[in-house]
């Protein structure tokens, strides 16, 4: 049953998603806002497609890997960004977590799609 | 801190948007589906919701409760008609468990907000 | 036929979620972003519910009135803030319209369901 | 001006969305739902990508190529599905030529960004 199958990386999508959501937010509170408008602009991008990826994933979409393949390399852009801040930020620090274990969710289970 | 107060009520949303997204699916494999239209409806409605209300909150929204409220009420709605199914269909038992638990969730959270 | 009767709120509401992104990326880029935070914050909520509305009535949603009346407050409470800015920031008078415009529709459908 | 370059596609973006929503729900009314069933899926695919990328767009994403080139392959699948209806359902029909039109305008966009 794909629910059971599909649920490890749902959760990595979803939780990938909030950390966005919630980074986006805590750099508009950072003292030099300037420095992270392309962290902000990515947290946007990533949160809107990995949200979109779970919801394609729950509903056992054909399309899967298309909505994986664009995930993943959004997930990277993201994180890759946010590692940037990682070591003064908690907020980008776990971001760019989030969005490591995501994109490699994403490629793993893209993988196994024809 | 704001992620981790609001941490089981996003798990709640976001389980309940999943459940709701394979819901409709499954609900369109069964035999008579036409029996299914209402629950297939509501299914879409809810997702939708529940997705956009964990954004919000997860952004640290300063319209978390018109989110919520609206959340509630379509999450009761939608658990409502998915219980109508619930001794036959596995899909709809879990759904109207998911949306019982989100309104339960987005209305003491509501009420927590002047 | 509701595609017909919904178009014009329908594009109401499309346009001021595209107005309200492209506010958000417009205020990052304004020199004192710090004064912005608030309408970011903003139009990141009036887009989510704006762009879930579109999609409610596009599907002919029970729960119409629902979305309407939230998006309808938080349209109100966007073009409030964008206001402010309207004298000098051409995005954020053209924001304000839009959610102005887009509130107005919402509360008018409201009102015509029961 | 990024609004006014992209404002042709966005608007081919979401009617694809509210087109897809609305030719979901009309398909659920039609008598052999069974026969609607792979549609419906594509349908549900086709919206969220459609609102996605148009988000995307609207916020001047330094994504847009990839939200683009995902949108121009679920796009062309729905369209395709869609094609096989349309000579007996006029919400098919639209939604194929939505389709179809969204396909073109993302593809050439997708061709200019390098």
């Amino acid at each position: 049953m794909h629910n059971s199958q599909y649920k490890p990386i749902i959760e990595a999508l979803v939780a990938c998603a909030a950390e966005c959501e919630h980074c986006a937010t805590a750099c508009l509170q950072e003292e030099d806002v300037k420095m992270m408008v392309r962290c902000i602009q990515l947290d946007r991008d990533c949160s809107a497609i990995c949200r979109t990826t779970a919801d394609a994933l729950a509903r056992d979409s054909d399309n899967a890997k298309v909505f994986l393949e664009a995930c993943a390399t959004i997930c990277a852009a993201c994180g890759e960004e946010c590692e940037k801040h990682a070591a003064h930020m908690d907020h980008c620090r776990a971001c760019a977590e989030a969005c490591r274990r995501c994109e490699e969710a994403c490629r793993s289970l893209a993988g196994l799609i024809y």
